[in-house]
C-alpha cells in the first residue's frame, strides 16, 4: 500500500518536502511507501529546484483536495486564504492534513479540528512551530502524562537574530533591522515578526496542545521588540540578564496575596529580561527553543532551527510518516489515535494582564533634582511595588537616567504606580518598561 | 477497554510510575484506561510512598510476566538479571515491554528485539536514556526522515555534576567525587558513572536508533573523567572551552587525506573540550542534553533532567500510553507500528579509534631546558600533527608546563607522536590528553 500525497504549494517548504520524498535513500524505509501524487502550484512552467513529472503539477488546487486517490493533503501555501478553505474542503473529502501554516491554525484551529474530528482525520502541524524542532509531537506523545505548568519559547527567529546582534554589537533596533532586511533575515514588512504577532500565533498553538484547550488568539497579550533600545540591553547585561522576545503560556499560580483562579492561563508575548544562567538565555541568532515545565517531568527544552526549507520540511515529512505509520498499523479498522488527534472543544480561560505577577525592569529619565529617587520609591511603595534594585546609571543630556528592577508585583499595581510617577514634576519620561523572567 | 500493567519493581522509578498512574487528574484522559494490575516487589510488607491494594503486590515476578490478563510489562528493576530473563519471558507470552533498563538493552538488545519482532510486540525504552527527556521517541517519530550524521550527548548526570563543580569551584576530581557521594549525587561505587560505562550504554542505545543498526557495546571506546584535573579545567577555560563527558555516535566523514568508509560509525565516550559557545557547553549540573545533527534538520538539542523518580516515570508512562494508544487505534487488526518498533538486524561497522580525526588538547610536564617546545614541534610535525596553539603556562615545581591544542589530526598519528615525545629526555610526563569537539 502506498500513501498518496497532494502537495499544496511548491515554495521553500514545499520544495524541501518534495526533495525529501524524492530522495529516500538512507532515511526511514517507510518513506518509500509515500508518493507525491499531485502538486498544486501557481506557475506550472516555472523552473524548479526539484524534478517532478510535469503532469503531476496543476494550478487547480480544488481538484487536488477533492481527488479520491489522495490520502494526505500537505498544505504549505502559507497565508489565510485559500489555505483555510482548501484544508476544510480536504477534510470534508476525508483527507488527512499536514500543515506548516501557523496563521491558519492559530485563527481557524477550532473550525478545522472540529471538522477533522467529525470526519475522523488527522491534522498534524509540527512544522507550524519551531521549524524543524520536534516539539508538538513530543508534547502530545512524550509529555502527555504530565500536568504542564508552563511553555516558554523563543519561537521567532527574526527577532532573536535582531536581539542577539543588538546584544553582541551594541547597535540600535532600527539599524540592525535594516541590515537584517538586507541580509534576508527579516521581511520587507517586518510587522508580523518584530511586533510579536508570529510568536503569538505559535504560543497559541503550543498552549492549546500543552493545556488541552482552545486559545483565542485575541486573548494573547502581544508586545514586540521595537521599544527595546541598546541602552536597555546594556543595562540588562550589567544586571545579569539578556533580553529575549519570549512567548509565554503559563498556568496561573495561586499567589497568597493576590488570589487567582488556578485554572486560568497567562498568554503573553513580550521582550523579557532573562537571567544569563537561564537555559533560554543562551539561545542565539535564528535558533528557536521551547522550554516546557510540568509535573513530574520538571524542565525540558527543545532547541533547533526555527525556520528554513530543510528543517521545516523535516517536520512536514515526519508528520506525513506518522500518519502513514498509524494508518498502516490499523488497516481498515482504524480509529483516531488518541494522542495524535486534538479533540478538546473548550476554550481556556485567560487571566487579564493586570493580574499577572512578575518582576519588572523600568528605565526613567528624570530631572537632576535632589530626592527624585525618593519620589519614585514613595509612589512604588504606595502601590505595593517593592524594589529589588534602583540604579542611577548616569546622565543622558540634561536628564538623569534611573533603572529600577522590582520584586514580584501585580502588574495592575505596577501600572498604577507608573501613572503616578509619570505625573511627577521631576520625571521627564519612562522610555522602557520590560518584564523580567 | 482497559490496559493492564504488570509493574516489575517498586523502587524509585517504579514508585514514580505508580504515582502517575494512580493520579490521573489533569493528565491525558487515556491514562484513566491504564490500570496497575500486579506489582512485583522483593518485600511486599515494606512501607511504600504509594498506596496500592496489598493483594496486587507479589514477590513472584514470573507469575506477572506470564499472567494472561496483563498487556504491558513495565520493567524498572534495573540490573541485568532477572530483568533480562523476565523481559524475554514476558515477550514470549506476548506482552509489550516498557523498560528503563539501559544496561539490559545495551547488552541484550539484539536478543530482546529479535524476540519482540517475532512475537509482534513493542519494546519501548524512553526512560533508558536521558531520564525524562523525550529523545528516543523524537528520534523515531520526528526525525526518522533525516539522515542522521551525529548524536552527541551529555547523558550522565553524575559526571556532569562533578565536572560542573570542578569548573565553578576549581576543585580536584577526588574531593568533589567524595562530596558528591555524601550528597547522594554519586554512588558509593562510582565506577559505572565516572568511568563512562553508563554513558556508553546510553550512546549505544541512541546510536542503534539514530543509525538504524545494532551496536556492540564492546565497540564503544570508553574513557571516564578520573584523569581530568583542576589544572586542565582551568587551562581549558582560558582557551575558551569547558570540559564535558561527551558520548558521541557519529558517521565518519570521508576525509580527503584519510579516506574512510563513510558507512562506518565513531562510537566513543570521553571527556572533551567543548567550545564555550557550543550548545552543549552550557548544560550544567545533573542536567542531560542530547544534540542530534542530521540532513535536512541541521542541529536539534533535547535538554532536561537526566534522572530522578518523577522525570524517569514521565518517560515510562508516556511509553505505556503510546502503546495503549496504538493498540486502541488498531484494535484486533493491529500490525506493529513501523516507526515505534525496532526491526533492524545488522550490526553497524565501527571505525577504530586510531582512524578518528579530531583535535587534541595535551598537557606536558617538561624539564626547563631550552628548546623543549622545539622538540615537541618537531615530533608532532614528523607525524603530520599540526598545532593550533602551544602555550607554556608556567611551572609546576621544577617542571615547566606546556599545553598544546592541535588542528584536526588522525588519532593514530597523534598517538605515534606522543610515544616519541614521551621518550624525549626533556619530557617528564604527559598528565592529560583530551579530545576537543
Amino acid at each position: 500500500m502506498a500513501f498518496k500525497i497532494g502537495l499544496l504549494g511548491l515554495g521553500t517548504v514545499g520544495t524541501g518536502t518534495a526533495q525529501i520524498l524524492l530522495d529516500s535513500t538512507g532515511r526511514h524505509p517507510l518513506l518509500q511507501e509515500i508518493e507525491i501524487h499531485r502538486v498544486g502550484v501557481r506557475s506550472p512552467n516555472k523552473p524548479r529546484a526539484v524534478k517532478l513529472p510535469p503532469e503531476r503539477l496543476t494550478t487547480d488546487l480544488e481538484a487536488i483536495v477533492t481527488d479520491p486517490d489522495i490520502d494526505i493533503i500537505v498544505e504549505v501555501l502559507g497565508g489565510l486564504e485559500p489555505a483555510r478553505s482548501l484544508i476544510l474542503k480536504a477534510i470534508s473529502h476525508g483527507k488527512h492534513i499536514v500543515t506548516a501554516n501557523k496563521a491558519v491554525i492559530a485563527r481557524y484551529g477550532a473550525e478545522i479540528f472540529t471538522a477533522a474530528e467529525e470526519k475522523g482525520v488527522y491534522v498534524l502541524l509540527e512544522a507550524a512551530v519551531g521549524g524543524g524542532i520536534p516539539v508538538i509531537e513530543p508534547l502530545k506523545l512524550s509529555l502527555g502524562v504530565n500536568r504542564i505548568n508552563s511553555v516558554i519559547g523563543i519561537v521567532n527567529g527574526t527577532t532573536n537574530y535582531i536581539l542577539t546582534r543588538m546584544q553582541t554589537e551594541g547597535g540600535e533596533f532600527a539599524d540592525i533591522l535594516a541590515d537584517a532586511q538586507k541580509l534576508g533575515y527579516a521581511e520587507a514588512d517586518p510587522t508580523a515578526d518584530v511586533d510579536g504577532l508570529d510568536a503569538a500565533d505559535k504560543i497559541a498553538i503550543l498552549a492549546s496542545i500543552a493545556f488541552a484547550g482552545r486559545i483565542k488568539l485575541s486573548d494573547v497579550h502581544c508586545e514586540g521588540i521595537r521599544q527595546v533600545s541598546a541602552a536597555d540591553i546594556a543595562y540588562a547585561q550589567k544586571l545579569g540578564f539578556v533580553i529575549k522576545l519570549l512567548a509565554v503560556a503559563k498556568r496561573e499560580e495561586p499567589v497568597p496575596t493576590f488570589p487567582t483562579d488556578s485554572d486560568m492561563l497567562q498568554m503573553r508575548v513580550h521582550p523579557t529580561l532573562v537571567p544569563q544562567i537561564h537555559p533560554l538565555a543562551s539561545i542565539n541568532g535564528v535558533y528557536n527553543a521551547i522550554l516546557v515545565e510540568g509535573e513530574p517531568i520538571g524542565q525540558v527544552m527543545f532547541f533547533g532551527p526555527g525556520a528554513g526549507s530543510g528543517p521545516t520540511a523535516s517536520a512536514v515529512v515526519s508528520d506525513i510518516m506518522n500518519i502513514a505509520a498509524v494508518l498502516k498499523t490499523a488497516g481498515e479498522s482504524h480509529r483516531l489515535h488518541s494522542l495524535l488527534s486534538c479533540v478538546h472543544q473548550h476554550y481556556c480561560a485567560i487571566a487579564p494582564m493586570s493580574e499577572l505577577v512578575t518582576r519588572f525592569y523600568a528605565r526613567f529619565l528624570t530631572k537632576d533634582s535632589p530626592g527624585v529617587i525618593g519620589h519614585l520609591g514613595t509612589s512604588f511603595g504606595k502601590h505595593h511595588v517593592s524594589l529589588e534594585s534602583v540604579v542611577q546609571t548616569g546622565f543622558r543630556g540634561d536628564l538623569a537616567e534611573i533603572v529600577v528592577v522590582t520584586h514580584d508585583v501585580r502588574e495592575g499595581n505596577f501600572r498604577h504606580a507608573l501613572e503616578e510617577i509619570r505625573a511627577l514634576d521631576a520625571v521627564d519620561s519612562i522610555p522602557s518598561i520590560l518584564r523580567v523572567l
